[in-house]
């Protein structure tokens, strides 16, 4: 029988590092730790748009009110174009790549369900096996074996999670060959506010999240290649999943704004470090959490799967160019632009 | 002739960052700088057993008390078996790979002694040249050219050195080729606790090193390969020595349990992404020391030779795995399981 | 119509993460935001020495008084020895690679002129074509798409900028193809002190930048290659320019020195496990800024373009090396020594 446990955090806390003057009011509040057992149907859900606090990057939802927001997206196989002359059929969460980003704050319980629908047809010429699939919220602390597991294609499955701490966390398929479902494009962000949000007022905010491709011709379209994967050779590096889309079609700002970003490298394999040129982070909160802040920083060091909050103002009218600063992925396609009109 | 510092810290401090509200109660107390002349004999050590304060990963021994602690493992060439069906030569601290743990307590002065015992008899169809070995700790601050020194097959070296630092250190072997000695198995780890233990209660505690093979075949067994480990591309990657040893025998954790890891990753080259599966890091002490406090961390980035403590709640019964999320590495063995009953 | 926005940060920061018990002197004080237009004319520097507070690392050359410093340095084609028998054309910034460490505090503007003179000649039987170049800051605050700008052979760029935040940063040649230009030689570091220094005193103090070369053989002399360079895999990894140099001709310090190192890992691509052998760092201050300080540590993670500042005391005499833990590095070039006497 799987259970609930609801604990006050603060008694983790009576013996904390007495070093330190932070205070913890985060950790002071409840914690949630597991949930009821997950649920599998056979039963798809109702359609496949996506539902609940959601959207595509660079943009990010507005947070629901309430202490229960239920999200909905599902799985499919669809062509994906990279670029506009490389193409893939990308295991996709919702209708994209990266899939949807999930915007809640601490507290919050998702009522989440997701429908395997790599049994439904695909446009004629494209072929590609129904599998299983699953979904790994890395701000969820819940039981993986049941809440994370693998779903065959055409169920659903339902379970909830709380959110307990607040930053930028990843969400990807956890279904064995790991590696493979991630390069196929099964990788997404979640954001958690703090009970308040988060402090400090910004003109705009983005999200931004890197990924690797790993890709060989096959035929008229490419396959994610697990050998290329292993190596860690990327052939192509991406902003939000199109490698420099953000060169051709840049973001608009404004010549003294304040901008914040939300970051995450999923990987897989190669860390990012993270620039945007002409300017100085202000602030960075590490992983996303306020309290991890660091200062006047030119640069951030994005493990795969790590992430960061990061505040800079933009200093006069021009063109900042954002990039991997570990060049070689930057010249393969991690490089975007704001225009700062 | 060798000498000893014996300074106040606090003389170094007086300058202390003023933007800081820490404190430095540690580097306030007597810091042991230097230490009398290291003294080679060719006596080797009575047997082969170690000595001290010590325990193979994942068990952590329990700290001595005293000023001083007497620590005696010795270097043996050994047939050591990363699986089932993957063995070659070891060279090896104590009887394994990583060596032994050692656990002291800022303040305490290690008197150290190891035997090369590459010169012994090997089993029947084993062959490994003898060959000089050293040992260099992290964790102390004294001459390398005189502590760290290499000596030859049969000699036996004995050193003091005084921890000042509380946190996890790497020690291995500094013999050219370094790369070759610790890819050959010349690693471990040292917890230091700060002088009134580590800040807060938990229910169970565990050392993790991570390390990167670079095998070939090489008969019926295999050989460390430097021109891999130059290119940095593994074979296999371990926790504790065994590629995905904990998947086939879990570490058992009950739900509710607040878990402590003690983690290195020894390398030598890549860095690893260590993450739990279905759980946040509460706390994150950068290199193992409570003043680098970071909080709510799905990931922690460990550069080659880096470690952390880390610590977070099982949050309910279940199977939570913890990977290198540079997923690569996951995939080449770098996963395990804990089970909470 | 270019402009300079001067506004008080303070106005960024009323909502300051309100957990934290850090003031942001700093960011009090003005930070001065953009710049006027930048200026190309056709006429050369007077002559190709450097000026202003210059000085070729480890040395560290001394802040000038004044709000305003001159500054100038140009980029030539010329032949760079990395070894002694390992020669290539380097296309540098004033003399040599890495490019003179630039000095200054927070608050001073940078007036800064660079003459491309890629179009003068090169020693008889050299070859390199002449090229445009930039340079690209990350310490200052301007739109990049004037003031780092690509010039002409025979072109001088001029433009002023200002430090706003202490730190120790990144300039390197934002030409495209910037991962050539920057394996090419075109990479250096600035220190900016906070307004009144650094804080706490030292005996000695040095600057290291790593960098990583790709090279492979082109008749008698070696070219920088762009295929190594696009996989990550460096042929040699240095300290200041030459593989080893430290080695042959160590760095004298003395027992008891509290020495302090302004460190820049310049990649272009891999990431330094900077450790100094014998010896911990008693504080870190990641990106060179003091308010973000970590103690205690063996080792610090610099991804490509990150910088950081480290003191450590010399325990006692004898020889100290540091290497880049990342071990592979370390054999091929990145490590020295520190000699005390």
């Amino acid at each position: 029988m799987k259970y609930l446990i609801i604990i006050l955090a603060g008694l983790f806390f009576t013996s904390c590092n007495n070093n330190s003057s932070k205070t913890n009011s985060e950790s002071n509040s409840k914690m949630v730790l597991g949930a009821p057992e997950s649920v599998i149907s056979t039963t798809p859900n109702a359609d496949s748009t996506i539902k609940g606090p959601l959207s595509y990057a660079p943009d990010i939802p507005a947070v629901q009110d309430g202490d229960t927001v239920v999200v909905k997206f599902d799985v499919r196989h669809k062509l994906f174009h990279a670029k506009s002359d490389v193409a893939f059929v990308g295991w996709l969460f919702g209708d994209s790549l990266p899939g949807p980003v999930l915007h809640i704050r601490v507290g919050q319980t998702v009522k989440f369900s997701m429908t395997d629908r790599s049994n439904e047809p695909m446009p004629a010429g494209m072929v590609m096996q129904p599998m299983q699939h699953s979904i790994d919220f890395h701000a969820g602390m819940v039981n993986p074996a049941d809440k994370w597991r693998s779903i065959n294609p055409g169920e659903t499955i339902s379970f909830t999670w709380t959110a307990n701490y607040p930053g930028v966390f990843m969400y990807h398929c956890g279904t064995p060959m790991v590696l493979l479902h991630m390069i196929s494009g099964m990788i997404g962000m979640v954001i958690v506010d703090p009970k308040d949000g988060f402090p400090g007022k910004v003109d705009k905010e983005f999200a931004l999240v890197q990924n690797e491709y790993y890709l060989k011709p096959n035929g008229n379209i490419y396959s994610p290649d697990t050998t290329l994967a292993m190596k860690k050779t990327p052939t192509f590096v991406a902003f939000n999943g199109k490698p420099g889309q953000y060169v051709v079609h840049p973001i608009h700002v404004k010549a003294g704004d304040r901008i914040r970003l939300y970051l995450l490298n999923a990987g897989p394999n190669n860390a990012s470090s993270f620039h945007v040129i002409g300017t100085i982070f202000d602030k960075v909160w590490i992983e996303g959490n306020p309290k991890n802040e660091l200062e006047g920083m030119d640069v951030i060091d994005l493990a795969p799967a790590m992430s960061a909050i990061v505040e800079f103002v933009i200093p006069e009218k021009g063109r900042y160019t954002f990039v991997d600063h570990s060049f070689a992925d930057a010249e393969m396609g991690a490089q975007g632009v704001f225009v700062a009109d």
